[in-house]
C-alpha cells in the first residue's frame, strides 16, 4: 500500500530472509501469492490479530511478538487437526524500524521452520503496531476436527498445564518477579500442532484454549449442543504454577485463564486408552471430565461438589 | 481472541449477514475455515490492511472502508487473472461499536456479493481502527499474470482513467469542494477482476495501480528486467478530471496519482488488437508505451520528449 521508499526496503529486509517450499509457486513481491494445494486435500484457514497494549504489553520483545503472532494462527489449525504450510503477515509499524523487523523475524520464522512453514506475501503499512497473520494449512476430507461434534458420555482432555500463561500475567499485572518458566508459556505458547494432527480420527472435537478451559470447553459445547462437567481439581498444573500460587489462585488460574493454547478436546470414553497412546509421542493429555446433556459447562471438585472460586466467586460458563 | 461478550456478539453480527458457497465446507465460528479448492486450480492468496489516517481519513463513512478493504484486496487478485472465492476479515476497533459493524458491513458485503465471495473467517478485536483482509481466489496452472513477465516491444496499457482517486485526494486536501465522480473512484475503486481474466493468454504482464502509473510499472520493469517509456500524453483523462484541473495537474495526476486500482499491463504489439477485443466487454483500455531493453520507466511527452511535471520536476522511475 504505501509508496515509500521505506516499505520497499521492509519487506525486502523479510524476503531475503524467508524460506519457501516445493508447493510455492510464486511467493512474496507479487500482488499476490501462487499455491499448489495438494490434490485431495481441504484447505484450513484461519486469521488473527494481535494489537499492542491489548494482547501483549508495549515493552513486549519485538521476538517474542513475532513468535506469539505466528503461534496463536498455528494453534487454531492445531485445533482442526491441520498440517500448516503457508502464511501471510500484515505488519503495522509506527515507522520503518529495521531493528523491530528484525528482532520480530527472529521470533516468527523460528517457529515458521519448526513447521516448515513459508511466508508467502503480505504486506507493511504505517499504523500503531498491530500484527495480522493468516495460516493455510491442509486437512484431509472428513477428518478436520470441529467444534461441534461432541456428544454425549465423550471425556473431556486438556494437553499440557493450562493456567500457566494466565500466572505469568497475573505476577506481571502485580508488579511481582515473573517466573521464568511461567513466562516463556506466556511469551512463546507452543502451538499443538503434532497433538491435533495425532487426534485425527479419535478426537470428537476440539478447541484451542486461549480464553481459558472452562469458556472454551463452553463454545465447544454451545456448537455441539451438549453440555460437560469438569473437574476443576484434575486440572494438571505446571510445577512452576503450583510454586507461585497457592490452592485457590492456582485453581482459577487453570480453570479461567487463557493464552496457553493448549487443546481441549472430547473423545469417546471407549477411546481413553487410545487417546493417550495417541498423544503420549507428543505432549501429556489429562481427563478433566465428561459430556453430558444438556448446555453449559460445571465445573465441580474432586469431591462432586460445584465448585466455587475462592477468589471469584461461582460463573457459570456457556 | 478477546474474552469479551462484545467480541462475541460482533462476530454473530457479521455471521448472520454473510452469505456462503458450495465450497466452503466449514465458514465462521470454528477455529478455522474449511474450504475446497477446485481440482486442478491453484490457489492466489493476497492481503493487505487499511489503517484509520493512513489510508483513509479517520472520518471516512464506515460502508466506504468497508467497499475498500476489500476492493484493494480483490485488485490484487485481479492483477493476477485471479477468480475471487473467499475472504477472512481482521477488524480492530476502539470500541464493539454495532453501529460501525453494520455500516462497514455493508460496504463490504455489497462488494463481496458482486463477485460471489464468502467470508469464511477472521477476528475482531480492541484496537486503534484497522482493517485487515485476505482474499483467496484461482487461476488455472500457468496463466497467472505475473509482474515478471513484460518482455522487450511490449505495449503498455492502462484501464480506465488513471489520476481521479488522486484528484479527489488532491481536492480534500486543499480543502477544495470534492466533485463526486472524483470522490466515488477514491472511496469506491471498481476491482479490475473481469478485466484480469480476460487478459489471461494475452497480457505477458500485469500490476494493478495503487503508487501510480510510472511507479507500478517501474515494479514490474524490474521484477521483469526490462525499461518502459510511456507516453504521458496518452494517459487517458475522465471528464471529471478534464473538468476540474489544469493540464500540468492533471498529467501529473494521471502519471502519479495511485489509489485507482486500475490495472497497468503488458501484452505483444501483435495482440494490440487482442487486448482491446478481451477488454472490451469489461472497461476500456489505453496503450500507453512500449517496453524497451534497459531499466526504469521513462516518461515522454506526445512529442517524444522527455517529460517533467511543471509541477513536481523531473522523477525517475525504477
Amino acid at each position: 500500500m504505501d509508496s515509500t521508499l521505506a516499505e520497499f526496503d521492509l519487506i525486502e529486509r523479510i524476503r531475503r530472509r524467508v524460506s519457501s517450499r516445493g508447493d510455492v509457486i510464486l511467493g512474496i513481491g507479487d500482488d499476490a501469492a501462487l499455491l499448489q494445494v495438494p490434490a485431495g486435500m481441504q484447505l484450513v484457514v484461519a486469521m488473527d490479530t494481535l494489537n499492542s497494549g491489548v494482547h501483549f504489553p508495549p515493552e513486549t520483545a519485538p521476538a517474542e511478538i513475532g513468535w506469539k503472532a505466528l503461534a496463536v494462527n498455528l494453534s487454531d489449525l492445531a485445533a482442526m487437526g491441520a498440517l500448516p504450510a503457508w502464511c501471510t503477515l500484515s505488519l503495522s509499524l509506527p515507522a520503518a524500524d529495521a531493528g523491530f523487523v528484525d528482532g520480530f523475524l527472529d521470533g516468527f520464522l523460528a517457529l515458521a521452520a519448526q513447521y516448515e512453514i513459508a511466508l508467502v506475501g503480505g504486506d507493511t503499512t504505517r499504523g500503531p503496531l498491530s500484527v495480522c497473520v493468516a495460516v493455510h494449512g491442509f486437512v484431509e476430507p472428513g477428518m478436520a476436527l470441529r467444534r461441534d461434534g461432541a456428544r454425549v458420555g465423550d471425556e473431556v482432555w486438556i494437553s499440557a498445564t493450562p493456567g500457566d500463561a494466565a500466572g505469568a500475567l497475573a505476577q506481571w499485572q502485580a508488579g511481582d518477579a515473573i517466573d521464568p518458566a511461567l513466562r516463556a508459556r506466556l511469551d512463546r505458547p507452543t502451538p499443538r500442532v503434532s497433538l491435533g494432527r495425532a487426534l485425527r480420527g479419535i478426537a470428537t472435537s476440539c478447541i484451542d484454549v486461549s480464553d481459558g478451559v472452562l469458556a472454551d470447553l463452553g463454545h465447544a459445547c454451545k456448537a455441539s449442543a451438549v453440555g460437560a462437567r469438569v473437574d476443576v481439581d484434575a486440572l494438571p498444573a505446571s510445577t512452576a504454577l503450583r510454586a507461585s500460587f497457592d490452592i485457590d489462585a492456582r485453581r482459577l488460574l487453570q480453570a479461567t485463564g487463557g493464552d496457553d493454547y493448549e487443546l481441549c478436546f472430547t473423545a469417546p470414553a471407549r477411546l481413553h486408552a487410545a487417546v493417550i497412546e495417541a498423544a503420549s509421542a507428543h505432549v501429556p493429555v489429562t481427563c478433566i471430565g465428561r459430556i453430558l446433556d444438556g448446555a453449559g459447562v460445571t465445573p465441580v471438585d474432586a469431591a462432586g461438589d460445584a465448585w466455587r472460586s475462592a477468589m471469584a466467586g461461582y460463573r457459570h460458563f456457556d
